[in-house]
């Protein structure tokens, strides 16, 4: 059996829903109830969005995860996914990829009904997207970044930076301390907390491209300003960085993170599992202002690659 | 202006739904109303899927195109779109590429509603995805290629082979005759009749690797054997190739064709549009009868990459 064989043939076997028709069809079916869909669609490229030496299974586990993390933003519960897969002849490399895709397709209930392989030339950059899609109950509020009002809270559903902290010990060649490798390479979608806030929500997204420009682009699509008083960091962050006001402009900017950020009306007690780090106000762009002082930007405020 | 900004800057002019939210929010919306969904996605390569030097208003139409020829095969009515494209660092090529996409996306009602852009090194081959989404009418059938039945009689929706021709002038470094390259490069999509012949059908797909192969596919999962006695070509080819056995064993196995495949009860009056070509029998296997002689399948019966 070639390596396109039993790639196909392992893809097939991952499949329960027999909308899928056993990836055999040209289409896959997906009955509806009247409910509405999230669709979100993020491609990941090696040495762009992961390195070359990351292990394949968390390859395939961050692509399922960081399509996740789309739905968790709107609050969403995961339906289905579509895989289209490059195979670049190294059956081993893909098959740790499917694992790791097919554990966190496990893990968050999200089947896979359809998709595509094509071949690459060996040597080129591997390229692997995901379609996920989501539903959200007929009639409920799907946040967007679009509803922050002056007098709403920020909250994040996590500390920031190890991702990035992980990314820098792994291109010293070191892989310790292993939380922060981990959440580099393997994060974890905040499904349940988004699914819980989604509705009560002004506005929610997640943080994929640093805290500080996530943050900038919330401000900036829902008219207002922002102010972060507090960036949350790990205890393994602060051990290996600590915590003063460059390691937390460290922390909010070097994206990867995979926490919602949420905006909730004021009047609100601050629910379990968030994190206040700031307010909206009248105006516009962010201000950060640490220990009680205001701290100039960074030039730098994130990741700008991509859309959607 | 960077390219890849004033890439995501046409993309967002393109984008008309309310539910795509400008391409600026983590994912998509998409109400329903309790009808079915057709879900595809197909990648195309550069120097697999298309050549290199096709121009890229093609490129784009055709990724579209094949995405909608699974939609046509499902008698589905387009809906919505996803783009995943990788850029590689030639704005005008990409901006051409986004102009034929978004003249198949108007022509065919399928707007685009979300996606992702990412960043390949040059000198890479291009690679492109497209998820497209479909509905049918809740409780109608949606034809697979598993429900034919002994007795009843096959069709497809056009000649065959022209795609091919056209892809083998290329080849050679000709560009006439016109028809047979258009064939290659801006495929059409059967819609129309897809979605009047969906409810009918016993079976039905879409004739992308070859017409010998698509119908060996319909009827191993079906179950059933399948007896061609006609192979349907353009005057173009014929005035190229003729109409020899050999000429229709080549139109048959060069793939890229996407007429649809119809399989309908035997005690219908053929359709207006529909070409009969065979039907299917007890047993299993494909079989070809050309002027009233058996004549032995070839060797390859078309392409056999990817899944999907």
């Amino acid at each position: 059996m070639s390596g396109e064989a039993a790639f196909h043939s392992r893809l097939r076997a991952m499949v329960t829903e027999p909308g899928a028709r056993g990836l055999m069809d040209d289409a896959a079916l997906f009955p509806t109830e009247g409910e509405q869909l999230v669709l979100t669609s993020d491609t990941m490229v090696e040495g762009v969005h992961y390195r070359p030496d990351d292990p394949p299974e968390t390859v395939g586990w961050k692509l399922a995860a960081v399509n996740l993390s789309d739905l968790a933003a709107k609050g969403a519960f995961p339906r289905a996914c579509l895989l289209n897969h490059a195979l670049t002849g190294q059956p081993k490399w893909d098959e740790g990829f499917l694992d790791g895709l097919g554990r966190a397709m496990k893990s968050y209930g999200m089947p896979l009904i359809g998709g595509d392989t094509v071949a690459l030339p060996p040597g080129t950059p591997r390229v692997s997207s995901l379609t996920a899609i989501g539903s959200v109950p007929s009639g409920q509020r799907v946040p967007g970044r679009n509803g922050a009002r002056p007098g709403d809270r920020l909250y994040v559903t996590g500390p920031v930076g190890d991702s990035g902290a992980g990314l820098a010990l792994l291109a010293e060649g070191k892989a310790e301390p292993p939380e922060l490798v981990r959440a580099y390479r393997v994060p974890v979608p905040h499904l349940a907390i988004g699914q819980t806030q989604g509705p009560e929500a002004h506005a929610m997204m997640d943080v994929s491209d640093g805290l500080l420009i996530d943050a900038a682009r919330l401000a900036a699509t829902s008219g207002v300003g922002i102010q972060i008083v507090d960036i949350p960091l790990s205890p393994q962050f602060v051990a290996l960085h600590g915590d003063s006001v460059e390691a937390r402009l460290r922390a909010a900017t070097s994206g990867d993170d995979y926490v919602l950020l949420v905006v909730l009306p004021n009047d609100r007690v601050t629910p379990a599992g968030l994190i206040p780090i700031g307010h909206c106000r009248q105006g516009e762009g962010l201000a950060l202002r640490l220990d009680g002082r205001a701290v100039p930007l960074p030039a730098r405020l994130g990741y700008e690659h991509g859309a959607g």
